[in-house]
């Protein structure tokens, strides 16, 4: 047996990219949302791994009949559920040269390429973001590129409490307090609760829909005040432009203004909405984001990189190192010794890394600069077309002002139609928009999720893969609308 | 622009599977280790991303004249550093399947196929370990696949003090103690540190050549005594079956033993080793694993599976889910709600979740247990061999009994040849492995890292790569023998 005969890879790999090359051409064909009951995979496989090698045919005929009908089809062209998770031909290629590689560039002597290639690419994706110079290599700050947002705001968490408790003293850790509005992502909830931040000291300052949900200044900076009123010591910020909910954008400039008075890490998450932001005319949305600690967003939502790719930058990368170094005699160098170099290994929690960086290398110079700005305004553009849709039809409201390609929609409570009506009451158009998503999702013809923001239950419209065209919208919009038609009787104009 | 369009996949794929093919072709003409210099990379690349697209073949040709070189090349059959990274056509071929459908498998409904197959394959995994029922699901245990160790002691580490402090409170976090030896992989530092445990409170129990650099029971008792008579409180254990350093085997039952008696999580890290454990004659250095709270080992070093891939095994799944679990309303779902269904999550850091069940189902199918097992026994034989190689010349010795397929071996202190000598004492002794090694490196003909224990500097011979065959092991001693010559002069028989 030789398990990385060249002749045999190319063999089985030539049948592996047919296989998945005819899944793209068929994707439209399989329900969106998998249609399998819990349970359904363990009575198709055997309870004990086989003793005897399998061909790879037989492998690939059981991933047809048992896998595929279990996957949801994220990228299926009507697949608007969660956040994109984008792929793409060049991301793809990258993924294969990471894995063909297969090196474990934990520091710059284990592969230097990797590194290197690294540091280049998140120097070039700051320049696209207009970063100022001061979170880029060239600038003495620098990217790395995690798994995803929760590693970014763990990372970066550690990095700010280690930075605080080093200077008042590691007693203190159970009167840290870090903030966000109700409206961040868990990943702060999470990040916090593995830094040992106390339960009680996550803010999650209340948003309105009036202010569109996005953090107030005013209310952070009131939020700070009572927790130091009470001896309680801010350490962090996360500031979200373009939240999962709804898209919504926090106020980048105006909240660092109130952190900075307090001398607390201003961390963004940009997760989605980020990739816009290499489009000047969506730039202003992360205006302020020089006072600003870090920054992260990313690429494998909506910048055409399979997952995972989290892009993040740090002003100061000492802080990350000084939280994360390790100090093993068998992984000393020559070259970590001259300082010359970058050691990854220290800018995350793990020690092993994939070669991430070459997909994301791919995926700029195969797309370029243009085609990706196009690729994310042509996703834009169809958020808006999508609302045309919804604005002819009155039984519907888009629920919150939207910023980038997701439109948050629902039936609207003042909806009467042929008797069967929303009620007036909020709770009643919660329940029938939440019968609606159900029966759309059952459908498998299109998938989207919800939320619920200010007390209203909404579906969320949520544009984003690669494959997804206009002729998709305008399917997936006759599809709500009939079946709101079976809900509530048709819509008579 | 279709960035997924199937005909052009199935073009550029097979186009990157020769590429890799190749690769794997003519690995051997490669320096093992990158010879480039820090800052390569950069003199090679433009300093922004092209604004225009640039095609496929361009940038191939790029990665084949400046990516390359830069890498040090894990999968040469000449790389004996560190400790293995493995790949296979399987695996590979798993990974691809994963980048190509590009789920994110976060909870159960979000993709089903990817959390059942998850939790068959780490039971079958599991049973191939010998683990006990209380691992498994099948027992109301559990597995999970993590990037890699420092993500599952991580985890582990805060699932145990989460538990620990929810009854007797969060402000006892300053008093916390975790436990390994001098030998324990840096993971636990970092693990501890990101948990909030104080830096003063990770003890590292000192270990002897005399106890082949083992954790002693003893010893643990002494310092966990100590530390309860100062006011602490002890927390978790980390054994480690298979050291980094050099291979050295914590006798797993005595120390569950001694855990048991004061109330403390249990982890096994059998990062390495773990694989050679579905082996018979090699599962006994896990002993007593059933007295344990949690096991991980990576397939990704030693059961070729490409990077990352790391199996973890809890007793109790809920220990991890009262850590990790978020309750966003935007990703509740009636699976969730029925409980039937696991949903991964809530057993790791972050969110995001690649469908990497999907390369070590494909693995184990593909090789079968008899093929994964001779596979793991014919690298060991291999190691074996090369002991016979060492033992025949008198110039050297092996510093540390052998487990598993890693050999530590250095030039002796009482090497005496042509004038040109050791000296007796250890320190010139670990200068001359020193000077020796980085020859070796720096030659680009092999690769291999050192490390110390108790004082000793060793060059660590790890066997594992699947390209490696028993002429490269041959060849490889040759080489050392020849720049041994060159520093020493001639040995004459």
């Amino acid at each position: 047996m030789n398990p990385l005969d060249h002749e045999e890879f190319r063999r089985q790999g030539h049948m592996i990219i047919d296989f998945i090359a005819n899944y793209y051409r068929d994707i439209e064909k399989y329900p969106v949302r998998s249609q399998v009951e819990p349970g359904y995979l363990h009575k198709r496989i055997p309870e004990n791994a086989p003793y005897n090698p399998e061909p790879i045919e037989t492998i690939l005929q059981d991933v047809q009949n048992h896998i595929v009908p279990g996957l949801t089809h994220w990228l299926s062209p009507y697949h608007f559920a969660y956040y994109p998770a984008n792929a793409s031909i060049a991301a793809s290629l990258g993924e294969i040269l990471c894995t063909g590689f297969n090196v474990d560039g934990f520091n710059w002597m284990a592969s230097p390429a990797a590194t290197e290639l690294e540091n280049i690419v998140m120097d070039w994706l700051g320049k696209m973001l207009e970063l100022p110079e001061s979170f880029l290599f060239s600038g003495n700050g620098g990217g790395v590129i995690q798994g995803t947002t929760g590693d970014a705001v763990l990372c970066t968490v550690i990095a700010a409490r280690d930075q605080l408790l080093n200077r008042i003293g590691r007693e203190n850790i159970v009167k840290l307090v870090v903030y966000g509005s109700d409206q961040t992502h868990c990943s702060l909830h999470k990040a916090a609760k593995i830094a040992g931040i106390h339960p009680n000291n996550v803010r999650s300052v209340k948003t309105t829909k009036s202010k569109a949900f996005a953090l107030s200044p005013d209310s952070l900076r009131a939020a700070i005040i009572s927790d130091k009123e009470a001896g309680l010591i801010p350490l962090y910020l996360c500031a979200t432009v373009g939240t999962t909910s709804s898209g919504a954008v926090d106020p980048v400039g105006p909240l660092c203004d109130v952190a900075e008075d307090y001398g607390i890490w201003v961390h963004i998450d940009a997760a989605y909405a980020g990739s816009a932001c290499i489009c000047p005319e969506f730039r202003h949305f992360i205006d302020g984001v020089e006072c600003a600690n870090s920054f992260s967003f990313n690429p494998h939502k909506w910048l055409l990189t399979n997952l995972d790719c989290c892009c993040l930058w740090v002003k100061d990368p000492s802080a990350l190192v000084n939280a994360f170094s390790t100090d093993s005699e068998y992984l000393k160098n020559t070259a970590t010794d001259s300082k010359q170099v970058v050691d990854y290994k220290d800018w995350q929690v793990p020690l092993t890394r994939r070669f991430r960086a070459i997909k994301l290398w791919l995926v700029l110079r195969s797309y370029g600069v243009v085609n990706l700005r196009n690729y994310l305004r042509r996703h834009v553009e169809m958020a808006k077309h999508f609302e045309g849709l919804i604005a002819m039809d009155k039984r519907f409201e888009v629920v919150v002002p939207r910023n980038f390609s997701l439109v948050c929609f629902r039936i609207s409570p003042s909806a009467r139609v042929n008797g069967c009506s929303a009620d007036d009451e909020e709770s009643t158009a919660n329940e029938l928009n939440r019968k609606l998503l159900k029966s759309l999702n059952d459908s498998g013809l299109v998938c989207m999720t919800h939320a619920i923001v200010g007390g209203i239950y909404m579906i969320r419209f949520s544009i984003g893969q690669p494959l997804t065209d206009y002729r998709h919208i305008e399917m997936a919009w006759k599809v709500v609308q009939e079946y709101t038609d079976a809900m509530l009787g048709t819509y008579l104009k």
